[in-house]
């Protein structure tokens, strides 16, 4: 019953995202179309939806745009991201700067930022506040992340700081924003707020795993990448062997795709997966996964609620 | 009298922005920071305040956060441009991704257009639908712009579609904002932000004028980039001479920085100057501004209305 109102709430996002380009500028049209309709797993408007039905809100319709809003800001930032760490692929399809160039690219992730306010805008406060907070810290974990790519060296306070930043806080928003708009209690929003974090952090222990050991056709990108470009460097610091390797991210990307037994790529990355670098970044993103678990005890059991356990599982054993 | 409260403004505008950008990543406040103080005009909060005082607001302190946002997104549009057209120096300082590389500057303008948003959370809406569509409006027009430079060609109605939304959509919001929060009546909101909108455009195409016959030591920038990038089209497309040139922005500042009498551009910068098309595009210019002050006949008399009336004459006349 949950999840029929969680599709139609997941369609509703759909059809905003893509009814919110409309620019006469067809470019930004067509460059915004190919990443948001390349396959995007729209986990955080799930956490939003589920967040917003456990405390017994009844019409996700209400909470579409916000939901839609927190999908775009991900998405706009992807692009954002791709320039930066040269990236060529992107969910299988060529990243937006790989086909428009960098200057369209650049545009097309802040076109779909202003589409975020946009789209919150009729919401009022405090839901533009939260808004803007959440992409606010997003922005300076990708700063961080990319001083300590450049530093080639990071500790684990940083990666924390990092993963707390650019990715757990818009986790933390979503459910955060969902539950206020379901009409829950202060103490239950701070307790779907505390799970949409630690979710968002495990979420993105797990995105450094798979980088390392992931399968690229699931991924839809070549892996490597991350690690070898100083993120994943949750992973990459408990091997203790990679920041050493500094390389652009062009080279790197070739050096993927080519693959060979000779790579040194190849052979860092099976050094690293032999280091057992990988199990303890496991086990800690199942640390993580329990206390969003944990948070849930102080939501009322509903079948969204049971969605949200779900949803914990999902993302550790998740293979894209 | 009206003069001090806007002087008041605008203190508190500097304030404002400078509080703003409070990131725990000291790297986004030392980038934003340095943009944002290089001497900026401030003419958007201007305009915002004496719109404001206007329509009989009394305390500039309420529009304030608004007219720091309008300056924000101006400013943090300068630090993306800056990225694109490779512009190496800025209100005579480095730009942003001179210094700091453009990874670093691609993220500075990310975070301060989250800045922007911070700013008007607070506001509710109307105000927020109305800066999101301003900022939208802005990204398209940067976006055409940049379409149209790599097309090697525009024509006037172009023209008039990029400096309509890259420029005057900021003035006019600006403008409509103040009035509203002032409590002005809807004809002379209107009447204000159509204000706004033609002393957009008139500051734009006066741009792109002195970007051919300025003083580089008085713009704190290169002459000539501009027009050779295909931007500063008016002049060009008046002049008929111009969009032929391809050449990287790189070059262009180089060549620009070491002018001599056998340079290709400059050669090319004395043919436009005499070409007449200087002069059609300050008539041009002048015709928008006399629009601008038409507009004003909407408005009571007032000390803040003579004030937006010489604005009108120093954006025509100003050097930099």
């Amino acid at each position: 019953m949950d999840n029929s109102l969680v599709q139609e709430g997941v369609d509703a996002v759909e059809e905003i995202l893509l009814a919110s380009i409309d620019s006469e500028v067809e470019l930004l049209n067509e460059a915004s179309r190919h990443i948001l309709t390349s396959g995007g797993k729209r986990l955080r408007p799930q956490v939003a939806f589920l967040a917003y039905l456990a405390v017994g809100g009844s019409d996700p319709l209400e909470a579409a745009p916000m939901a839609a809003a927190i999908e775009m800001v991900h998405t706009a930032t992807l692009v954002h991201d791709d320039i930066n760490d040269h990236s060529l692929v992107r969910r299988g399809r060529p990243a937006v700067h790989a086909r428009w160039g960098r200057t369209f690219a650049l545009l097309t992730g802040d076109y779909m930022f202003t589409k975020v306010y946009q789209l919150m805008a009729p919401y009022g406060n405090p839901y533009n506040g939260i808004m803007a907070n959440a992409c606010s810290e997003l922005v300076e974990g990708e700063t961080l992340q990319a001083a300590a790519a450049k530093a080639g060296a990071i500790d684990r306070e940083t990666y924390k700081r990092i993963v707390s930043l650019k990715t757990a806080s818009l986790f933390e928003a979503a459910a955060r924003m969902g539950a206020m708009m379901g009409g829950g209690n202060e103490q239950v929003v701070e307790a779907l707020a505390e799970y949409g974090y630690n979710l968002g952090i495990a979420f993105q222990v797990v995105d450094d795993i798979l980088d390392i050991v992931g399968d690229p056709d699931a991924l839809g990108k070549p892996v490597g990448t991350d690690v070898v470009q100083g993120r994943g460097a949750f992973v990459a610091q408990n091997g203790r062997t990679i920041m050493s390797l500094q390389t652009s991210g062009e080279a790197v990307a070739e050096a993927v795709a080519t693959f060979d037994d000779d790579d040194p790529i190849k052979r860092m990355m099976s050094k690293l997966r032999e280091s057992g670098a990988i199990e303890l970044a496991r086990l800690q993103a199942q640390e993580v996964a329990l206390r969003a678990r944990n948070a849930l005890e102080a939501v009322p059991p509903s079948p969204a609620r049971d969605e949200l356990e779900a949803l914990v599982d999902l993302v550790l054993d998740r293979n894209r």
